[in-house]
């Protein structure tokens, strides 16, 4: 039997793999929170609890140094969907009854969230999955004005980078508090949450090289949060329960590691030409054609959606998937959810034919090889099965 | 200048050291996922997303072993706290306006999350902070009926075990759902969740040896659980969110080595055995008595919570700490939060006068001992000082 294929991962979006910087703070705090007094519940006022207190404290300033803000507005969460969840409901519960705006671009977590709360604006966006600035303003000026403006920094599909800066301007004019879903651009491109001045913004540690289970949510001077979680006074009474200690010890990491001048700009210019590689040779091969922005300066550096036709993405994945090669597509067989991408079908664009690649921070010219030689031959198979099928 | 005493940790029902088991599978879990394919999500069809959703479903069966429950009862979250809002905000949105049911002893999430979202009925509890099964057969008659009755197995402070199984009875009669608090028990004593038959059940995996920042609710089949976190079809659509994969991993290898033959036996009589010599080396001491239940039996074996005479308990904790000994209390000093304990207060004791002791797994003799010899010499000063300041 021929040894398994040797693997390409080229799924970073979905999640990337845990920096060497995360890994080691991980498996150090797991060491020293074995012996008996290595670890302390950081409200306590022992020693214990002290030590605790400083691990975290410090990774907060990690996190907030990546994000170019205080360590004090970074409030820890189990993740970016509980970050999103938090910051939705809390806007929401301070206007009852008004409308939360989102495009359908947005993650589940931001719709489903609004859904739940409130009655939903929904925010067009061009062919492009980009915003529609006017549209906005239309709806910034109805009665009642929004409770929430929710802007996602790049999209997690396709890539699409959201013009945030207007957005957030938009709404500081008219009152309204705006949440920028940061979680797919955190560590790939600069966001700088001071100088965005969103009242809310939501990252994710485990789509940055952190590990998963733990996310934050930045919070502006002067914006409340209403606790998603209640029933203790942790992270300065905006989310009860013991704080997840080792995972914000390997987000901090992470952060540190992406903050070092320079890393995050190599990291980017890296996947953006790892990108340019994949569009390159994948759109040459017959009808599979870029989805998104063609401009480079208009996406994410490390996400490319693509168009394919004629065929299932289900059959793609799998053929590829057999060949060592890991991507993801916005159909419904690419994941447990039920439904076809949200985000495609707001483009116009078809998720059961759809295929996304994202390479990442392990990604080497042999991943990106690997991908291009085996599409063409998962592509060619299906076909000739599906004209088979046809004639058959 | 003298070394630093050694410590002596017996702070163990706020959080316990990380068991080896648990160390093990955290640090190599993370020196797996720092490899270029060594992660996945576990909701993606490739080889990593299978390899991710594996090691993610053993973890949730060695935990529904400890818990006796089949997996797909158990929904992973983010800790006790989150459990415990979820399993309170279901159950209130199911019966808009019913009152939720508690006693003054549960644990602040269960009475913040209940305040939230219902009118709260308070349960009596008697001095030992157990609850009067009566009062809750007349709260059951109430119209409407309560949407919800929480029950905590055993409690936090003081370790009064409540009668979990007769209060399920009477809420079963009444067709009222019932959501026990296993947090501070689960680990500690037995806690089969299919025979005590409650519709949620919480868990918190740092309190058994599991990391911080994963917990699980347990759903009782039939019973429906409104996501608390929505925006993905993650648990069975019951938690949406990316899985803290590694946090799972280590709550799992924590409840697989308490549930091997005779493993948690052994340490619910070693926890018995050195809170008796707490107990009766503490209430040896002037103006020392033990708060709740005197009878162990109707105890958690590993918490002793004692009222102390004519001191305030911070001076207590801040001389014990710098002894080297680890311990809690239920004043408001003790921890962050800003208000003395509401359980004790419920029980008619003193929070400010009130000394939490649990010892765990690491627990020696020697730490013990280092207990009674460190508590008599501070209490004395303490006295010390209080008589020369009234003199003065």
């Amino acid at each position: 039997m021929a040894p398994p294929p040797r693997r390409h991962y080229l799924d970073h979006a979905s999640t990337t793999p845990l920096r060497p910087e995360a890994a080691a703070a991980l498996a150090g705090w797991a060491q020293s929170a074995a012996t008996p007094d290595g670890v302390g519940d950081p409200g306590r006022v022992h020693e214990e609890g002290r030590r605790a207190r400083g691990a975290l404290e410090l990774a907060r300033e990690e996190v907030a140094a990546l994000l170019s803000t205080p360590a004090s507005r970074v409030v820890f969460t189990s993740g970016g969907t509980e970050a999103v969840n938090a910051a939705v409901a809390s806007a929401a519960a301070d206007r009852p009854g008004a409308p939360v705006v989102a495009a359908g671009v947005e993650h589940s977590s931001v719709l489903e969230a609004a859904r739940r709360v409130a009655p939903v604006a929904r925010l067009e966006v061009d062919r492009l999955g980009r915003v529609e600035l006017g549209h906005l303003a239309d709806l910034l000026g109805a009665t009642p004005p929004p409770a929430l403006v929710n802007c996602q920094w790049g999209n997690h599909e396709v890539g699409t980078l959201q013009p945030v800066a207007d957005v957030v301007a938009l709404c500081r004019e008219r009152g309204v508090p705006v949440h920028v879903d940061a979680c797919s651009a955190a560590g790939h491109v600069v966001v700088d949450a001071a100088e965005v001045g969103a009242d809310f913004l939501s990252v994710s540690a485990h789509k940055l090289g952190g590990p998963p289970g733990i996310g934050a949510l930045v919070v502006r001077r002067g914006a409340r949060l209403r606790p998603l979680l209640v029933g203790g006074a942790e992270e300065r009474a905006r989310r009860a329960g013991a704080e997840n200690v080792p995972g914000a010890v390997g987000f901090g990491a992470a952060a540190a590691a992406l903050s070092r001048p320079g890393a995050l700009e190599a990291e980017r210019a890296a996947a953006a030409a790892a990108v340019g590689r994949l569009v390159e040779g994948a759109c040459a091969l017959d009808g599979v054609t870029l989805v998104g922005d063609p401009d480079t300066a208009g996406r994410l550096p490390h996400i490319a959606c693509f168009h394919v036709d004629g065929v299932q993405s289900e059959g793609v994945l799998l053929g590829l998937d057999r060949a060592g090669v890991a991507v993801h597509s916005g159909s419904s067989c690419s994941s447990e959810t039920l439904e076809p991408s949200p985000v495609l079908a707001a483009m116009g664009a078809d998720p059961d034919r759809s295929l996304r690649v994202s390479p990442g921070w392990t990604t080497t010219d042999d991943d990106l090889e690997a991908f291009l030689e085996a599409l063409p031959r998962v592509l060619a198979g299906l076909r000739a099965l599906g004209a088979a099928a046809s004639a058959g």
